[in-house]
């Protein structure tokens, strides 16, 4: 039986101010929830599951609490929901030295700050620095939409511009509209990939910190390309470059 | 004044099976409306807009009808309408000989249709063909994806078996796990690239025609990629290479 005051708590975290002064996030269904379990410095808080899924569950020293499918329901913020829903302790920055970095300034879209963290596991980027103006990594949406990427990838938030003043010699590059084409850029590692706002682009006062810029080079006519897809193709050419 | 028979005929639109009697959809805002209207080919059937828009609009030639916001809100998919809802006739395919044409066995999400859409128009793709279960690109949602894209690209419906058997002395390269790195690809031109299934990827019957495999090597640890930026990232070495 869950209490008003657990669901009153879970609804709670939808808000960045209490994920931050809680240093915790949300988590749903058995494969994400299953993933994260999996990973080493990652600490569960609490899960609340269903029948089905503890039935099939191997999981130990977690704190688990069964609940109806009703009560899942009302603490869910899927549509949707499925199974089991954790609640995890934010995870430190990791310690990274990987040769590329990048850097979001004011990646608006849940949707596409998630896919952008996944692009980032999958080629081997172990951190990602954003604006304070980007969305939170640990929205529920976000989070459902990295796929455990979040547990691998340090993603954190910085005045940018103070930020890039820090990383002293390391290349610098922007992804703009008019930049150099793709396949003509050779960049000196360590370096860190700038990537800006869905419509507006990189803001100015980053932009003039930039070592050198970068294009994907347009065959068609599409005005642009979706932030996340652009991300994945800028690092499908600059890592295994 | 906005009648009760106009407002069911566009909801009407929301369903794939009047689109497909009508072969009408359904675009809405200001750039998208524009853009659509500035490409020769489009044919505006009726537009619905605000005085706001009226103001500023040069269109001529074509029927609008001045509703009230909360008209627009009445006939609108979008949670914020935008100005302008416009009906448009569904495009004949274009006569189209690019190099690339795109295959998609059951692509769901309709984001994602939409951004490949969107991709493919970027890198001169004027041709994909789907399976009879993908998401319908003229679903309201895909639509506004596409940014206008959908005037650009033909977007057809088939058996992909039957379709595939047709394209004789076609390379037809599909996107799979396991397949030959990305940069050790070479392709005959001209082209099929076939993107499968978000979670399940391309189905056996057309996994057996493909002549080619390729795959987006992994340097760090993500199960997957999204389909759309597995598509363009794909593209970008394909097309250009």
């Amino acid at each position: 039986m869950i209490t008003k005051k657990q669901v009153k708590y879970i609804q709670s975290l939808s808000q960045k101010k209490l994920r931050d002064s809680e240093k915790q996030f949300v988590a749903e269904g058995p494969k994400l929830v299953e993933e994260l379990l999996s990973i080493a410095h990652m600490r569960p808080v609490q899960l609340y599951a269903t029948a089905a899924w503890l039935a099939k569950s191997t999981v130990k020293l977690v704190p688990v609490q069964e609940v109806t499918e009703d009560e899942l329901q009302k603490i869910s913020f899927l549509s949707t929901p499925h199974q089991v829903l954790g609640i995890f302790a934010q995870p430190a920055p990791l310690a990274t030295s990987s040769n590329w970095q990048l850097i979001l300034d004011g990646i608006q879209d849940p949707g596409n700050l998630g896919t952008i963290v996944r692009i980032a596991d999958w080629f081997g980027v172990r951190k990602i620095v954003c604006s304070l103006d980007t969305a939170d990594v640990y929205a529920p949406k976000v989070v459902q939409s990295t796929m455990a990427s979040i547990a691998r990838v340090s993603v954190v938030y910085a005045d940018l511009v103070d930020y890039i003043k820090s990383l002293q010699g390391l290349s610098v590059v922007g992804a703009v509209l008019g930049g150099k084409p793709l396949a003509t850029v050779h960049v000196q590692l360590p370096a860190a990939l700038v990537i800006g706002n869905e419509s507006k682009g990189i803001r100015p006062p980053v932009l003039s910190l930039l070592t050198d810029s970068v294009t994907i080079p347009r065959v068609g006519e599409a005005e642009s390309l979706n932030a996340a897809v652009a991300t994945g193709i800028l690092l499908s050419h600059l890592v295994t470059a």
